[in-house]
């Protein structure tokens, strides 16, 4: 596609992180150590579901090199919230799930922590703090949280729903919440095909390669520092802050590199339990996990069950859905079950519709978000059920899609109208690419699905300063994730007609950036993005001032032109100034110059994409092989496309992985036997073809470039679009996933 | 004194910094490591003056573990000067200054580096570096120096003058200006009482108790960071750069905590080397010097010799001046002999006045600013004229320099009237003082002085961030060296309303901080400050915004008052708002709030300061001891009173070793003899007694809240109050400084 009037914006840059990072000099959380620093282990509960009966550390205290050891007794339990409205974060629980109080919720649950002087000291003392048990039957699935007789993780829940329910007493149903449009009687009495199905999704990890980790240190006068691998270093220190009773404005958070996140670096895990053994010991103290204890102690995604039900016309307007989701929430609150909701249908205009979302506590770890949280295990459900409309009505698997496909001006069914979207743009590049044309190898199959994600705002600071040399610099609170430092290095050279590789980018800590939410929502970019070109205007507006200075004329006299202040009107002495020239004349003109801006904007545009799979069975091994895939993405406008394209194939390789092999097996008492990456089966390089990629730029109104969020989206469709293919491949509609070789060969099996 | 109408300003909170600096935890220049770091040590010149014909590093680099030798053929000579005007540093000379090339200027002079894997293998390397030398004879003092058969240190040097000279060849007088005003020899005529002397001052040092110690990284990509204790980390950034030929952009410098500069650490003495190391050896490269290395190869100020005449008549009014001063500049131009020229008389009116002033260099390290550069000495000569006419004339000491006193409008002797300066109300707080009307103890002598600084403006930038909880933070680019962290916090405080305790102070890199001109010239808290108010009343129109949001009222009706937001009408539901009160709604009116400013104020108020000295001198051992001193000072208006009593404390202490005991001791060869605190003989506390302050606050026009610079105008009257007092004590004029026991001693005897 064509950069249209850009300079700076749609090239490729080298990123300015990445030469420490692939050299490894970046710091990543680890990396940290501090004199005097004790390293703090945590330990953790053997038992997915038990009553605390008491908790004795006086062997742990005994040996040698041990400083302290907290359990729940340490730490009282709040009762707040963090954020406004359906985002807000409940601290009681985050808190309940730092440290256990009553009960273990889950095989993993933290304990106690022990702080020494070495790590193997804390090690060894951690297993002798001896904890009394009181062991309770888990719950480890959603029919047996939902069954009558199920144990109750929490004998104070109740079922938040919309439309409310009357108090039926403690329950496993943490929410309920529906959506409706229509008459979906009447809709499914028009089809002319109606298929019905029951899908399940596994619990499945992140897979983040650096585990969790932090250093704390606490001043004699009560200020607190901590360094912290995280999406979000203001939420670190406002819920640490909350949890202990802090002020936040004496808790400084400075952000390490990441090691990769998705979603699962944003919940506080180890951070207030380093911060109350530092105050403690008055000495920094270390956290860092295991792998072992990332994948039992913090926030896959949720395993589901989703019951959906489809009608459509011969032609293939779908004139009918339904649906019933059922989420794993994991040990409390808060499952992306709602989202998945109002995710599920948003790609097609269907009149008529009923969904039910269920979010569930189960005996296993809290979820977290994971890339466009709830909505992949929606789409499986959806795209499988219009696929197999298609293939059982012989409509092109486009044609279908593009026939309901949403347009602007179409409610979502969530409920206000789309803006400007490319989600039909996406389908006519499907229809137009050469994988689509292309005909399949011998022995394949391919599969189509789509997928859709909201995108966030939210609210976000930025500073840009411009150097004499005329040179800048901008600073943001967002650890970069997915080169989010060499797109604003892009916006600033764009805004200011300088080159991009002059233009510094930094991540700076609680004190020093402005506030910013976290990096996350596929926000980063599109809200952080907008303030750091908001910012670069206000260096724009005082390089004006400048040049009128320079010509002793009023700043209206002046106008900003492709880089350069340009006199409105034409004089002796008044040629066009550059940033650069502007710049070395600071000192004379009135000082540097730093510019500043801050945004909330309430809404993103939404993403949609579409992706194609093809692949191969082995019929001896049931093993499957992704041949060729290719994701295609409305990016509103792709700042830096080779990291747009990187986000399109990190997101479709990890649900690629999640809907071949990625899975959390548990034993019949909650505990999780595949704990490492050699058992919990993440695909490598060697596992996957090279993703094509097709960018779609539908630009986002109301957005200076029109960027859309492009991180979480590609997620979404690989789930279906690999079953999708695997039904075309095989002939058998799998509707459980992970379809590793067992669950094929199975399938295949009872086929033949 | 009342706080007027602040609430912060003027209070004396803790400084934020505080607790870290007192517990060991703030990280110094030395306290940084990082992995695979280098050590490195530089090799020194033995001779003072002498040329260099070879070195060879064959030896030295076949020690185990050294992994670099550099030497002047690695770095090419710029001929650069960084800044502008008078104040531009001569990157030249600073290179030369670096690693010597054709000649070796002083002992101690940098002819080559070695870096190895412990500082063990550096030193054993750097002590098989053979440099052959041609020995040369040195030049140690202004009167050799200026002789006409003096060997000359650069044969291209030609003498700066204002008025012009006609070049004469080959010099080693670097500078000569003059200031002049009326008919000197016509005044002259017209004195009752003409006096005429010629003062010596030695070399001494700042004496900063941390050495000069800095880490660099050169990453494959050409990116170079620099950690140091420096007064100016964009200084070192630019200086480095352009020293390199690099360029700033790809030059991060992170200032460390610093540990004393005093004007000392403005100079560039191991960042390139340590950046040519780390590039040579891909590995990063720490360098940190001894004491020895301190004294005998960074900056002290000049020794000078001064010779002076002045004229008064009966009742006290000085009528005519002359002088002539001479300041080493030690190996390169530079010295501050023209700050000192236009300080002399600066405190005074005088209708006749010729001053001339030479730059002369010597074979001894290149002088540094020290604390008010060049005034002390100057205020010597000029002090001790009027304390012995007065003395001479039976005059009061302060009713005398009354007399004289500048006031607003007169003009300053260096050209432009002064603006509203507190000269006057200084001399009167004297005249009240508690310790002016106080006897003296028996065997005491009593001494006043007084002494003026320009203070500086220049370049500043900051930025300050609101928090939702109503805290906010402030960053700027200033290492902070006097407590000015407390300050900014102070100052947005009083802009915002909020405790000072809710606000977080930062010094950031130089990524990430606005352009801010080095901390020294009295000018942190005076320009950086303004830069502070300017951002913090950038919030508060953003907060007059959102309260209007939330009123639904044009900003136009708000307005300011005390802290909050008030509505110009009273209105239903229109109550004032405090900030944290429309901090907690940021999110829900538009987003965070983040403001920034920039400023480059032209001048600043003139400082003004009189000390009054009392002192016994042990006649049998010459010993002498301050038993009383208070500093009386216009400082405009005190910030953190504690603060500035303790910059006035820390001058006249530094002021006192100076006049008493501190001096370089020089061999015939020109190696200092007394390269340590042992034999380099500064006040320690027991030395001293308490420093009594008196604040005088006369604003200093234009600037929000009348700041003067604080720092430096303490140092100006100790050396001539201290040797006003020994006149009085003992009955003899000294004029040579420092007032050591042997010199006292001789004094004595020659008397009795």
């Amino acid at each position: 596609m064509s950069n249209g009037t850009f300079t700076a914006i749609g090239t490729r840059p080298v990123r300015h992180d990445g030469v420490d990072k692939v050299t490894g000099r970046a710091n990543y959380g680890a990396d940290l150590s501090l004199p005097g620093m004790l390293h703090a282990v945590v330990v953790r509960s053997p038992h997915a579901h038990a009553r605390i009966r008491s908790i004795d550390a006086s062997a742990a205290l005994k040996v040698p090199g041990v400083k302290a050891v907290v359990t729940g007794r340490d730490v009282p339990l709040i009762d707040a919230k963090l954020g406004m409205g359906e985002g807000a974060m409940d601290l009681k629980d985050m808190s309940d799930n730092l440290l256990a109080r009553e009960k273990a919720l889950y095989h993993g649950h933290a304990v106690a922590a022990v702080a020494a002087t070495t790590i193997g000291a804390a090690r060894e003392a951690a297993a002798l703090v001896r904890v009394e048990y009181e062991v309770l039957e888990p719950v480890l699935s959603i029919e047996r949280a939902m069954a009558p007789d199920a144990p109750i993780l929490h004998e104070t829940m109740r079922t938040h729903a919309r439309p409310a329910v009357d108090d039926k007493g403690p329950t496993n149903v943490a929410g309920r919440m529906e959506l409706r449009r229509g008459d979906v009687e009447a809709g499914f009495a028009e089809a002319d095909v109606v298929i019905e199905r029951v899908f399940h999704t596994p619990t499945s990890h992140q897979g983040y390669i650096e585990p969790h980790a932090c250093v704390a240190r606490v001043n004699e006068d009560g200020r607190v520092s901590i360094w912290t691998s995280t999406q979000g270093p203001f939420l670190v220190r406002d819920a640490t802050a909350m949890m202990l009773g802090l002020d936040a404005a004496n808790v400084k958070v400075t952000p390490s590199e990441i090691g990769g996140g998705f979603g699962g670096k944003i919940p506080v895990y180890l951070e207030p339990l380093a911060v109350v053994l530092a105050r403690q010991t008055q000495r920094p103290v270390k956290m860092v996990m295991t792998r072992d204890e990332v994948f039992r102690a913090t926030g896959p995604t949720s395993a589901t069950t989703i019951r959906m039900k489809m009608g459509a016309r011969k032609d293939g307007t779908i004139v009918a859905a339904s649906a019933s989701l059922y989420y794993e929430a994991g040990a409390y609150r808060g499952s992306p079950s709602g989202a998945g909701a109002m995710c599920a249908l948003a790609p097609y205009s269907i009149p008529n519709f009923f969904i039910e979302a269920y979010d569930v506590v189960v005996n296993k770890p809290k979820v977290a978000a994971y890339r466009a949280p709830g909505s992949p295990m929606a789409a499986l459900a959806t795209e499988s059920l219009i696929d197999e409309i298609g293939r059982t009505l012989g409509l092109d698997q486009v044609a279908i899609r593009l026939k309901n496909a949403v347009k602007e001006g179409d409610l979502a069914p969530y409920g206000p109208p789309y803006g400007r979207i490319g989600f039909r743009e996406v389908l006519e590049q499907v229809q137009q690419s050469a994988h689509w044309n292309s005909p399949k190898a011998a022995g394949t199959g391919r599969g189509l699905a789509c997928g859709f994600w909201f995108n966030a705002g939210m609210s976000s600071s930025a500073t840009v300063t411009l150097g004499a040399d005329g040179s800048a610099a901008v600073v943001t609170g967002n650890p970069d994730i997915g080169g989010t430092r060499a797109a604003q290095a892009l916006m600033v050279a764009e805004e200011l007609g300088i080159p991009v590789e002059r233009v510094r980018p930094s991540v700076a800590d609680t004190d020093t950036a402005g506030f910013t939410e976290i990096t996350a929502g596929s926000r980063t970019c599109y809200a952080t993005g907008m303030a750091v070109v908001e910012a670069s205007r206000h260096v724009r507006e005082q390089l004006r001032a400048r040049a009128a200075k320079m010509w002793n004329v009023p700043v209206e006299q002046t106008r900003w032109e492709h880089g350069r202040v340009v006199p409105v009107e034409a004089a002796e002495g008044r040629q066009p100034l550059t940033v650069t020239e502007i710049a070395s004349k600071l000192a004379k003109t009135g000082g540097p110059i730093i510019g500043s801006a801050s945004v909330n904007p309430p809404m993103a545009g939404p993403a949609f994409a579409a992706h194609i799979c093809d692949l191969a069975v082995d019929r001896e091994t049931g093993t499957t092989r992704v041949v060729r895939y290719t994701a295609v993405q409305d990016v509103g406008k792709a700042i830096h496309p080779s990291y747009v394209e990187g986000q399109m194939q990190g997101g479709a390789s990890q649900g690629i992985g999640w809907a071949l092999n990625e899975e959390y097996i548990y034993d019949a008492g909650g505990v999780m036997q595949n704990a490492g990456f050699l058992d919990y089966r993440m695909p490598v390089a060697s596992d996957l073809p090279m993703i094509d990629t097709i960018l779609v730029e539908v630009p986002t109104p109301g957005h200076p470039y029109g960027v859309r969020g492009v991180g979480e989206v590609p997620i979404v469709p690989p789930l279906a679009a690999v079953a999708n293919a695997m039904a075309d491949a095989t002939g058998v509609r799998f509707t459980d996933l992970p379809l590793s070789p067992p669950r094929v060969l199975d399938a295949l099996a009872q086929q033949a």
